[in-house]
């Protein structure tokens, strides 16, 4: 089997997991680069990486280069993903900069892999709610056809980058000492508090993170007619993300079939039976690589509408999974 | 001024705030009794309260009864209820045993205080998420009727009482100190995490507060073609809950036009800035009468559509101080 040169550029929440899964998947690597602003030691899981400084010729003789695409990390597929591209290497950019490019496909593996047969040495994976909705929903698209989604989210500090998760931990930490609590990442205290917005406002009165789920359904779909309209939600969890779904349909589908359509669905794991207390949360999907989906129900409020509730860990297939997964499309196509 | 003889029945979470809302109100009080299962004294902001055994003999003479309705005293409505109001004295009842119950008007004093003027002595308090939902909704669906509601709940550890603040409390602190965290009151772990089910399953994939949500909306409104669909969800927040929410209307109504109805709205408070990081959360609602509502603007994905978010202190308005706005539009009805 061939083995590849891949690197990695950034290092912070998405990057550490991006490790740890291309070690978990035995993905066929040659070697591992990993390449940063600063030259430096970081020491993931007992072993000693040496951090090259990230410039265009770090990507010479690389064959895939991941682009973590949070804090730190952030902007360096603007300067550097093409230059890689020229470079030979293929990009997979976990930042939004070329989500919506035209040259770019916008991949989850189990709902549109076909976009990779014809890319141009760049691919973005999507958004973290967006996967983490989306990975059951197409399950259901491809039987009734969706026509509209709505969405509210339940998101942790994790999506925001390891500053957000410490900012988390030291107010409640602050708490429990009886301590003044500091909000220096969020606008306001996330301990024990819910913020509604999630990103700057993008367009009027929707913030980036609901601007994304729109255009990035549409986009992997390839259906500009699917209708969206989210809620997103910054809640004081520390990692996975949770959503409460309405999705309506074109054909008629009952929850008995959604839940067999979710049962056989990759990448999907049903958890639903209130009785015996089961449903998906952010604790029972963290470190968990399918998106857990349960409270499957006719929604009562329109025809051919069910609400669910999903959870998914967005370090891992929200982002630094479904990046690998699509590396492993690549890898599985080229052979 | 007519003062009235008050009695409280259960002392938790929602007893202690009516308490200080009777106060803060100046509510007309000629003598404040507290019932409960047993005698005792309890400490409330300093003053002392000789609690006394609840018995349908208790409430002999007395004006008013409200009925907390939280852990402790839940069921003292049903043995009791209809014994208080034999005696002449006027339930109010926070908990859900006869909301449903044609005899009892089900009130939230914004918006159907006239289904006060027929009432046979037992008044109903509608549940802290339809209430909080509801309230600004009111002033949309006097304009524009509500035709359909789906909604998202982010709610607090109170709501359930004083031993789910304590469990809150408990895991936090215990995660702080490294320990192991027990989940008692809640079948899963509350802390850093969030739980879709709130009460037990009352209709097939419907939890207690899901169908609460639908059926109060309809009486409180008076009309059963309203549609509802809520998803509810515990959050690990003390106190505030807070809702998502998508509602269409028969006729188009603009943010606008939505944003100056509900700042002329009674109960209601506008916080709706996003380029300024204004919008409600559970901390800027707690210990506040209004309920904050930010975030509005159209659905893009239906026609007549908004979208919205709230946050209400359920424990004030989601409750107590509902119960006493109940009795003091009572008083003024009587003047």
């Amino acid at each position: 089997m061939k083995k590849y040169k891949v690197c990695l550029v950034g290092i912070g929440a998405v990057g550490t997991e991006m490790i740890r899964l291309l070690k978990k998947h035995n993905f066929p690597m040659e070697s591992l680069t990993i390449l940063a602003r600063s030259e430096r030691e970081e020491v993931i899981d007992g072993d000693t990486y040496q951090v090259k400084v990230a410039s265009p010729e770090a990507f010479e003789g690389m064959d895939f280069a991941f682009f973590a695409g949070t804090e730190g990390a952030k902007g360096a597929s603007q300067t550097l993903g093409w230059e890689a591209v020229k470079r030979g290497c293929i990009v997979i950019d976990n930042g939004d900069d070329f989500r919506m490019d035209d040259r770019v496909p916008l991949v989850i593996p189990e709902i549109n892999a076909e976009a990779l047969k014809h890319h141009q040495g760049f691919i973005a994976n999507p958004n973290c709610s967006t996967i983490i909705a989306l990975t059951p929903l197409a399950a259901l698209h491809r039987k009734a056809k969706i026509v509209r989604i709505i969405a509210s989210t339940y998101q942790a500090v994790s999506g925001t980058g390891s500053s957000a998760i410490k900012e988390l931990e030291d107010q409640v930490k602050a708490w429990a000492k009886g301590d003044p609590i500091a909000a220096e990442i969020y606008p306001k205290q996330i301990a024990f508090n819910v913020i509604a917005q999630i990103g700057s406002e993008k367009e009027p009165g929707f913030p980036s993170e609901e601007v994304k789920m729109l255009r990035e359904t549409r986009k992997i779909f390839g259906d500009d007619t699917i209708k969206v309209c989210s809620t997103c939600v910054r809640v004081p969890v520390f990692n996975g993300h949770a959503e409460s779904i309405n999705v309506e349909f074109e054909q008629p589908i009952s929850p008995e079939e959604a839940r067999e359509l979710l049962k056989q669905a990759p990448g999907v794991r049903v958890v639903d039976d209130l009785s015996a207390n089961e449903f998906p949360t952010p604790l029972d999907c963290s470190g968990v690589e399918e998106v857990l989906v349960g409270r499957i129900r006719k929604d009562p409020s329109c025809d051919n509408g069910l609400a669910l509730f999903v959870a998914g860990d967005n370090i891992w297939k929200g982002a630094a999974l479904n990046a690998i997964q699509i590396a492993e499309a690549l890898v599985a196509q080229n052979d």
